[in-house]
């Protein structure tokens, strides 16, 4: 019933699978990867920058960092393992916590199957959801959920696609193609599993993983969002925080356990291993550790990335997405239906944008560019030192700093054009249709992922999925807003988009003109949309509609963008192979690959912090800290009922005594970023205390570098997890299946 | 040379002056009242609620709240005493801190000095001011400054004036013109001192305060408001704090030590006695205490005043002022002229905005409303339990609501009125012209206090520097804003202002029309106002000014509203009386008065608290967390001479020991409120180690409720006033003169 364990290609034994008698292997890995010198020993109780690809785990002393598991019983592709028990959620973490395919991840991750299942009438969102039976469950049609089976380098095998001689959008798509060749080849060696090439280190290192992949995934418990997203924007990236940000969402399989679709006959996943729930919690100093998807970070890049980022991406947008949400919540006002249809958009704008603000003021604040252009400038001075390396590497930073002032001029475009196809709903399904027109007519291989065969049809769902959230009078403001910010920037493609001229003078005009074109288009049509797929351009160029036509006209630049795109990644991707390569030489260190949504460990303590003079911040919160917060005004309302059980403390066995309150989240010193959230918090023993949602606001600066003053996470903890659950919505029977009594 | 002290009429004796052999009385007013009952010996180090009245001094166990001082030596009528060296600065506090007059308050009490002084030229603002000599000292014409010398119980002398059969509009002016009697015969009896009664307990009880008055100010030392203000106002009430918020002033005498205004041949006024300065400064712990003149307080106010400041009249403010703030913003931008003209005005809005925001928040909440609300029950209980009591205070606590009700309704229409006459510079000035010519038609007793013959020439003085500030585009926009809100709220009101109907219907038509109306009135002009003073009301209406007109035919409008007002506080006096009279008997405890801007005193420790769950602030600020929050942005710019002392560490004798840098600034609990700006703050010695200058937020609240475990007042350490006067920018000419070595 369970998927087959995944075998390795014989040709290259590991470290651990040659102790465990396997034969996976990843002690080439571990030689490519540049790994900080100092001893780990010195390190016990100090925080530690590191999101730790499975592949160096044997490296590190786990007990001196508190850990009582050996690596081998964190990941072992040989063996049941604690990797088994954690999984992707689309883009975000989760963890199996119980035999039967159950799954905790925040309400934050669920947040868009709970937004889809709600109605005015059935509010889940505002009243939150507890499927009583199997029965109850309600399939979140656009989630996928995928488990880490193993990994093996495949750098040479990337790498002997491109040569020196190649041009930069050459070397791109051939990487490309290559990646897609290997992932094609495991998927064939091991069918049912789902194979993907990640990039390492840029330029440099490539690791095929392979996953299990799950497509029946349901919704089983999420709190109301008063709870879920209690404190909102407003706590949203803060510490100290009062939100019981988890749901519990559930994996099926076909009876056969085969990965299948949704079908009423589905039985759930049966995990190889479940993370077993600690009810007790943990204390201050506790070591705590993580396992999850962190998403991306930027620690190797340069100080022209960082002030890019500064100068240029950050406060566009900052700008741009503010002005999305206001919009929104303009149309929305005093209208549960269209809050209901932005709710889920809302949220992820707004906290890209409140991250992208704190981060912007940690590179404005910490002096961040300063201090790494310091640090090239001794690297410059170290190359230039021998002339050999002079030879090689002399060049290199300023032609790295050459593409980002280009990109630094054509930026604000590029996300003005991006966001006309995204932000607007019914655009972002002509977008699809076209762009998807163009890329099936080729070689599979040499498809956008999306289109590829083995995604197509999820990516069809997802669009669809997106346009129950389609509004015409949204995508008409929005796509005015946009075109009327084009029209200051570039203004032959505004010129481009043929607007009637007695409408293209100003924003009113825009509005009318963008009204007329979305109310008569069919876009924001499942039906319409359907009937539209699988066309081949030409045929689609015949289709009158004047959002579909709009979109064909822009096409070539987006198409060229994309190129654009490609030659800029092939570009850096090369400067920052080589930048690896003499960084290494100059600190004589050993560095861990910036996060890419690949699996990765990363431990810590349960630690206050200071973030700034005279301020100290404890790392637990406490439910008289959600009644403190609560106002009665969004979005600090709380339940009455558990108004009322505070004032009757009554707490159960979740109270904790020396707090003599129920802890509702913790803080901790642990290496996170984007990808992380929903990642199950363990402690020494490996067992679940708590599931990361956060980081502080100082930590957004996380991302282009860690710092164990002000790094820190933010998780919700188990035993609030749990009073919420059993004792406060009575789902006691998933207490009992994680094995707690109430 | 000195002003000659204060005798006391020989008709009672204190038991201060009693044993101190001198004639003063404070005796009676201790019986009046009302104390908290819990001895004070359990409350050494704990914090305690209290803006105590000279009157209390004797009473209060001082050594047991770590001050090493005698009442005696605080206060003193019949010698020099510390209250000698304290003043009271227009509204804020101040102390001598030289034998020469030489006085410290916050930069902030000295802004509008610093304004009015500054030019794009001579921006002192920008670059800070420095008079090298006393002939440097620039005049500050609209400053005053008293010291407090005595006062005397005359509650019976005041009430003797009403009866209880009369309107509550001619109580008021009873009390009024009896309060204006006894200062005028204080004053005669005492030459050259100022007499002022005082109402302390709403009703109750009258003490009249005799102050020597100074009228010629001057500005002496202000650091750039980089330091005065650093973190403006995204620091404003906000702990931790980062602001050398102090600016050096001076009082000056006529030749003979008489009270004079500004003339060259004044000379510096010499204080009984000044605070010595303790360059050691205080660390976490110390007992710290304060004297100053806070402004107002509310703490014996009922639920339903409460209810009205949180539902309309704190968010009304919110509203009018940030409106006002942003549009002076908008008009200002990129003009520095402009700017200054804007910026002291500007800034108290956005102070009284802040702090209204803060209150708002408080009243959300801490369920404020809900605790005096079943407080106000148990007394109702108490009241309906005996049935003399029933007859004598059954119907108190529905009549104190039945007032706020009423003004509940008329509130917004009555803050839109007085917006009107005060917001716009040149409607301000007409409204002056106006009342005073009606006003100054009375005799002397029965006007309004800016237009007694005392306090004329001051009036006038004040009216004619505000008028510096005037710009006819802000003030059209400020008017048209403000009529457009009226329109809504009163259509009456709003038809009586006349405008051209053409004009009447939308924002767009009333900016044209108060565009023309206050472009075509010469009221900005210093002379033409100056022209049209002492004008009779008939002359006056000849006028041919349509500004002046317009306030003209609103004038009854505000007379009547004047009248309204006299009626409610004349009842709100009576039944306010009767409350503190009935809740002293239930609670059988003593209150303190609310703060009306008489000497009060108040203390406590330098102390840490938790402002909310998982929160701890420290009570000493650094030089450190300076340089951390400096952006180069505004309002977190440092100069760059402060940065390069700090990463020099050149911080002479000011460092500390401990910190290993130079304290900021210092947090402790005492009880404080607007008013006690520039208090000293003092150490157990009675030395002058920091200055007051706000509260943390959450302390904003402390107007209607003192908490120990929130209330927080806010200083700036003297170590770096020291520091930043003399080794930053070489005053150490003013540091010899308060006898510190640099």
């Amino acid at each position: 019933m369970r998927s087959r364990r995944f075998r390795l290609a014989p040709a290259v034994a590991s470290a651990r699978s040659r102790r465990s008698g396997t034969n996976s292997f990843s002690l080439p890995m571990a030689c490519i990867f540049l790994w900080l010198s100092v001893s780990y020993g010195d390190v016990v109780t100090r925080a530690e920058e590191g999101m730790f690809p499975m592949s160096e785990l044997a490296q590190l002393d786990l007990s001196s960092r508190g850990i009582e598991l050996a690596a081998q019983q964190l990941f072992n592709p040989a063996d049941a393992s604690l990797v088994d028990g954690v999984c992707r959620v689309n883009t975000c973490t989760g963890s199996f916590v119980s035999s039967q395919g159950l799954i905790i991840t925040n309400h934050h991750c669920a947040y868009d199957a709970i937004q889809k299942a709600s109605t005015p009438e059935t509010d889940y969102l505002h009243d939150g959801f507890t499927a009583k039976s199997l029965q109850d469950e309600i399939p979140a049609l656009d989630y996928t959920v995928r488990v880490t089976e193993d990994y093996r380098d495949v750098s040479a095998a990337v790498l002997a696609a491109v040569d020196d001689g190649m041009s930069f959008r050459d070397r791109t798509q051939a990487i490309d193609k290559r990646r897609k060749e290997l992932e094609s080849a495991a998927e064939s060696e091991h069918p049912g599993l789902r194979a993907e090439v990640a990039e390492m280190f840029t330029g440099k290192t490539y690791v095929l993983f392979l996953y299990t992949y799950l497509k029946d995934i349901r919704l089983v418990f999420a709190p109301p969002q008063s709870i879920g997203n209690f404190g909102g924007e407003d706590d949203n990236w803060m510490w100290p925080r009062h939100t019981g940000d988890f749901s519990f969402m559930r994996a099926y399989t076909a009876p056969d356990g085969s990965s299948a679709t949704y079908h009423q006959a589905n039985i759930p996943y049966q995990p190889k291993r479940y993370i077993p729930v600690e009810p007790r919690g943990v204390d201050e100093g506790d070591a705590v550790f993580l396992l999850g998807y962190p998403g991306r970070t930027s620690r190797h890049k340069t100080a022209a990335f960082l002030a890019f980022e500064r100068d240029i991406r950050l406060p566009t947008v900052v700008d741009l997405y503010q002005w999305q949400i206001d919009t929104m919540q303009k149309i929305s006002a005093g209208r549960r239906d269209l809050e209901l249809k932005h709710a889920s958009r809302i949220r992820s704008l707004a906290n890209v944008e409140k991250r992208s603000r704190g981060q912007l003021k940690g590179l404005q604040r910490k002096s961040l560019v300063q201090k790494r252009a310091a640090e090239e400038e001794s690297l410059r001075q170290y190359i230039t030192s021998v002339p050999e390396r002079e030879a090689k590497y002399g060049p290199l930073l300023d032609q790295i700093a050459a593409v980002y002032a280009e990109m630094s001029a054509s930026t604000p475009r590029e996300l003005l054009l991006t966001q006309l196809r995204i932000a607007p709903r019914s655009a972002a399904a002509a977008f699809f249709l076209v762009d998807s027109a163009y890329q099936r007519q080729k070689p599979d291989l040499e498809r956008e992922s999306d289109y590829m065969d083995r995604n197509f049809a999820q990516s069809i769902q997802n669009m669809q999925t997106s346009l129950q959230d389609f509004h015409a009078g949204t995508d008409a403001i929005l796509l005015a807003g946009i075109v009327d910010r084009l029209r200051s920037i570039n203004a032959n493609e505004y010129a481009a988009l043929n607007i009637p001229p007695q409408r293209a003078h100003d924003l009113d005009g825009l509005k009318a003109w963008a009204i007329d074109l979305v109310s008569s288009s069919l876009l924001g049509q499942p039906d319409f949309f359907a009937s539209c797929l699988e066309k081949a351009p030409e045929t689609l160029a015949e289709v009158n509609d004047p959002l579909l036509q709009l979109i064909l006209r822009l096409y070539p630049a987006y198409a060229s963008m994309r190129e654009l795109e490609k030659e800029r990644e092939g570009q850096l991707s090369r400067l920052y192979g080589s930048l690896v390569e003499v960084k290494q030489a100059f600190l004589a260190t050993r560095f861990i690959p910036d996060a890419n949504a690949t699996l990765r460990f990363t431990c810590g303590h349960i630690r206050r912090y200071s973030p700034e003079d005279a301020v100290i911040k404890t790392p637990i919160t406490t439910l008289g800290g959600v009644v403190d917060k609560t106002t009665g005004i969004e979005p600090f309302v709380t339940p009455q009922r558990v108004l009322d059980m505070y004032a009757q403390r009554d707490f159960g066995r979740f109270r904790n005594e020396a707090l003599d309150d129920v802890p509702v989240a913790i803080l901790y010193d642990t290496d996170t970023t984007g990808g992380n959230s929903g990642s199950p918090i363990m402690n020494s023993a490996g067992k679940l205390v708590g599931v990361n949602f956060d980081r502080c606001f100082e930590a957004t600066i996380n991302d282009f570098a860690w710092d164990e003053s002000y790094s820190r996470s933010i998780g919700v903890d188990i035993r609030y997890v749990l009073w919420i659950t059993g004792n406060v919505y009575g789902a006691n029977h998933l207490l009992s299946e994680m094995g707690v009594s109430p």
